[in-house]
């Protein structure tokens, strides 16, 4: 197992960017009590025009502790109201080039 | 001014990611030379089923900086053969959250 970083563009629709915030909050303070999680840093876009007004970038000691937190019923159970609110396209990725 | 974040999702056609990641370093060489330029970080998606194949994110000095660089017409001449074949999305970020 290798550390992993997931990333999680979000299209936000106009008006609803406090709306994100408060189910990505819930979302992450249920993912910092799941083993394996390490850090995580959420970008807000400085433009308004910006395609994803939101994008969060985490860190996790592997893609299993990720998926395992992921597929958990508590997370299905917070974010199932928000899914379609708010498109998202989470990936899990390495760094190849610095 | 303040130091911002870069974030540039990469939608990357399938058989395409070797040719994304020449056109990519290309822009980079160029951008590492640039006033205003910190660092940048390429994520390679560990999924080919990701919905963005690469995501780069760097740090650059000031908006002002990076809209300069990008502005410039070596930078457009660079990209400009690839802006349709690798859509992406880049945007100035900051974090809001950790």
């Amino acid at each position: 197992m290798s550390k992993v970083i997931l990333i999680n563009p979000f299209a936000v629709p106009a008006g609803k960017e406090e709306a994100c915030l408060a189910f990505w909050e819930q979302a992450a303070e249920f993912m910092r009590r799941q083993p394996g999680y390490i850090s995580t840093r959420l970008h807000e876009a400085l433009s308004p025009q910006a395609k994803f007004h939101f994008i969060n970038v985490a860190q996790w000691e592997s893609a299993e502790h990720f998926q395992t937190a992921v597929d958990s019923e508590r997370f299905k159970e917070l974010t199932a109201p928000y899914m379609e609110l708010f498109p998202h396209f989470p990936g899990l990725y390495k760094v190849v080039r610095t």
